[in-house]
């Protein structure tokens, strides 16, 4: 059996209660529009062929990467294999740990790029 | 006059002492190679059309965006406009924080997909 994975994007995470003011400033300082999807998220265009998001946070502010893939057990588990530990589940995606301590996603395939990009893994 | 700006890429900052190490997870994590520069530095294969490099710091662990532009200070001042402010000024970079609480560095252009993909700011 074999997945794919790739890096789909990054999302910015801010501490705030005013996500449109979070995602204005970002959006302005990266030559952006705005599109927001609701009280959480704001998506803002793609850079280069990532995709990038304002996310509404209660935890301090950070940029956490989101890895996609076609199987997201069989991706836990590879990055597991590399060191990295599971946090939670949230919805359709996982949040992972690091060995450098950054929390990044796991998430269901979604972007365009993803069939011409990803990467095969056994 | 005018000048121009756009995300250049991100960099992985990790509170390590084993550089190698941090840089083989996020490579093997992201499909991609491996390319140290220096003692601080490995560069990472871009993702997307965004560079991607993993650094070895004494501040916790995080990710930074790097905003490449051909007029450093004009684009200081035009984040300074949004809200942002100025850190500290290293070699030919400027470090700044974003009003939502991240770092983020101003640097000289240098992706050969700056004149391609750049804003135009007045």
């Amino acid at each position: 059996m074999t997945h794919r994975s790739r890096l789909a994007g990054f999302i910015i995470d801010c501490e705030t209660d005013d996500l449109g003011a979070a995602a204005e400033f970002w959006a302005k300082a990266l030559g952006s529009g705005t599109a927001p999807e609701s009280d959480l998220y704001t998506r803002l265009d793609p850079q280069g062929g990532l995709h990038v998001e304002v996310q509404k946070v209660d935890h301090p502010s950070r940029v956490h990467l989101d890895i996609e893939t076609d199987d997201i057990a069989a991706e836990v588990a590879r990055l597991e294999g590399l060191g990295a530990k599971r946090v939670s589940e949230i919805k359709t995606w996982v949040v992972m740990e690091a060995p450098t301590g950054h929390r990044f996603c796991v998430i269901r395939a979604q972007t365009e790029a993803f069939e011409r990009e990803a990467k095969t893994w056994a």
